[in-house]
């Protein structure tokens, strides 16, 4: 039985969980492969020791070790940002170990760098838990639905966020003090920006587009808006017309230009997308054969991203063994077939809109809206008009038929 | 650029798919895998010529002409049933072929032959399209979760029994009456048998388990219950119970002795399960590590299905060319791994029940019926009594707390 080393970097959450998984599993992958999986070094820089149950595994706090030691195979980064994480890959690569990693920012913002040394190095590079935790969605892209022209891409892609909407429709509750009961709770970082402004569910599409378009995509062509200004009311309100508001990840392929994007959206309640709660994600993706497909599960925590992880190793393990490295290209496009191409201008998307307007309740105030909205082409789908609390201002609530963000935009600041 | 050659048994709804797929993705395929993929032949009795698109497919109405096609690398049986459909498939691999099929009643009952055979061979056999239609779900148990122990398994894995309680649900309209319709759309087959009757989900049930547990298991192993029984009354007392009836299949894996049942299931509404509409299949799994995992999609139809299909093909034709055939196991699980466990009896399981028991409205039968109940150790739940109408008996509808199937059929008798 062929034996296959693993040198891990970080032992931090999802570091501890992959060796965890690889630990509990196996005798389980050696019954499924033929193979014997071996953790064999850790490098951290912020622990003095392993627990006891990986006591043969080397602890370093240096990253060179793993690439200096001739016995590792595959090293995988676990530590997260973006440096020193692409550097210990580039290195890695360059010793001619295959890497693995969950780190989206880095595949989405330095990928091109680290698949061009992978590719002349002849080294593979896993990114399985770097879109979704545990879902194996990259695999699905790749090889499952190979055989399709993927249409549209929607997901809920980040768990802190759906937590914190989800905990606001149930409770009612304001988006600061779900915050700070998440983050007590730990489904929420010390500093959230990258979840709750949408930056974290941006990388994550980005990853997504390459793969099911075989096109680049930079970040800066990802129209973000997260859900720090969602108030209870807009919730409640979004109930009244049958929707829940979800932080989506939106991006349809039309040929020559795709849209991406990330909002707070108004998701039907009769779309699976609106049963999704808590810390779970779910990502839909329509193509020309299969149609419908949509993929769920726990997207981050320990052993969900250890159990990708461990997926992508066994991936590489097993082309290690059958010599078969690069038997599907890593962005699941050639290289040389993944193209540019351009972004839908956000003017250019008739979406329907939803608006809340705190407006004096005074006569003619829904007649001088519904007169601004009209002039810049926005026609309405529904109103509410919610009673007064005394002598505060009222809510006017809207939805839209289709309309362009600029008329939109336009509107919004004559209104003002 | 190496070209594959595809030989087609079956041209028939997913025959037709499977090329029309293959067809339009030719050109894509290749920026996928540098992959020149081919359908060369078609075998079929029942028609005379292919239609205008596949005019450079040779059509015969002998299989044995695929077989005998030395430039043949993989046959795809689509005609469904047990034969000729598994002599075909063993003659394929006879003559060194690679082989493919989505024929689940032929790989759960006469599965081993195939893959004895197929090992013996050193061919490959796929049989993605053989559970959930397009979705990637025996790629995803295979690899993508390769790295957890799967504690269990529940699905609606059957579209037809699907989209008829849907209607019942949504409508209120009695089994035949949505039947006969689903008959008339094309969502139910002139013989609809294993459909209703839970077969079809039983035989990909058994795959399941097999592949998830690494185990084997006989048809006659899995406790199976129809829809045909169920009437409009029993959805509406489910939906007041805050339910809704599902045909599930439900595996749970206790290590020495596993449960294996397929029958109409009261599932919570909050339930991601319960939210499956229409034609539409869901899985759902839940992993020592990953946690809980659903995949939904289209479980049939022409072109979902001939993604499916098309992905094991890829793959396949991947395999060929890296030289990696057999580079996963074809059950997941390497054949001398799998073993032989107990099926857990239905005796033997606790689960809440549901009755609905037609009675005539006289004083005491309540107390009649809980008293027999409460002799038999089952404890009630729930009960709603719905006024009757006149003359006519009542319904009386209960739910149990945990039961044993043994003491819940001899109430049952001598309620009667």
């Amino acid at each position: 039985m062929k034996e296959i080393k693993i040198g891990l970097i970080g032992f931090g959450t999802v570091g501890s969980g992959l060796a965890e998984v690889l630990m509990d599993q196996q005798e389980r992958l050696a019954r499924r492969s033929s193979l014997s999986i071996r953790l064999a070094r850790v490098a951290d820089i912020n622990i003095k020791e392993l627990p006891p149950r990986f006591k043969d595994v080397e602890l370093t706090n240096d990253a060179e070790d793993l690439f200096n030691d001739p016995d590792i195979d595959i090293v995988v980064e676990l530590i997260g940002g973006i440096e020193p994480a692409k550097t210990f890959m580039l290195k890695a690569i360059a010793a001619g170990k295959h890497v693995v990693t969950a780190n989206k920012a880095l595949i989405s913002q330095e990928g091109w760098e680290i698949f061009s040394a992978a590719a002349e190095k002849g080294v593979e590079v896993g990114f399985e838990a770097s879109v979704g935790g545990g879902i194996p969605v990259i695999k699905a892209l790749k090889e499952g639905l190979v055989a399709n022209r993927i249409a549209s891409i929607m997901g809920i892609m980040n768990g802190t966020a759906n937590y914190i909407l989800t905990r606001m429709t149930r409770e009612g509750a304001p988006f600061a003090e779900v915050l700070r009961d998440a983050q007590e709770l730990g489904f929420a970082e010390a500093d959230p920006t990258y979840d709750i402004e949408g930056i974290d569910t941006a990388h994550k599409l980005a990853i997504l587009i390459t793969m099911s378009y075989g096109m680049k995509i930079g970040l800066d062509e990802i129209t973000i808006e997260g859900i720090t200004n969602i108030e209870p009311i807009d919730i409640q309100f979004a109930r009244e017309f049958g929707y829940r508001i979800k932080l989506l990840a939106i991006s349809r392929n039309h040929g020559d230009h795709v849209e991406a994007r990330v909002h707070p959206t108004m998701v039907p309640e009769s779309h699976l997308l609106a049963s999704i709660n808590g810390a779970y994600n779910a990502i839909h993706f329509s193509g020309d054969a299969v149609g419908n497909v949509l993929l769920y599960g726990q997207g981050a925590g320990k052993m969900p991203t250890g159990s990708a992880v461990a997926a992508d190793v066994v991936d590489i393990a097993r082309n290690i063994t059958a010599g078969s490295i690069n038997r599907v290209p890593a962005l699941s496009y050639l290289p040389e077939e993944i193209t540019s191409r351009g972004i839908t201008p956000m003017n250019e998307l008739e979406c329907p809109y939803y608006f809340r307007i705190s407006a004096r309740d005074e006569p003619g105030v829904l007649a001088a809206v519904s007169g601004i909205l009209s002039k810049h082409d926005i026609s309405i789908e529904s109103v509410i008009q919610k009673g007064r609390k005394e002598s505060g201002p009222v809510s006017i609530v809207m939805r839209t038929h289709g309309a362009r963000e600029n008329e939109v935009r336009q509107a919004l600041d004559e209104i003002d």
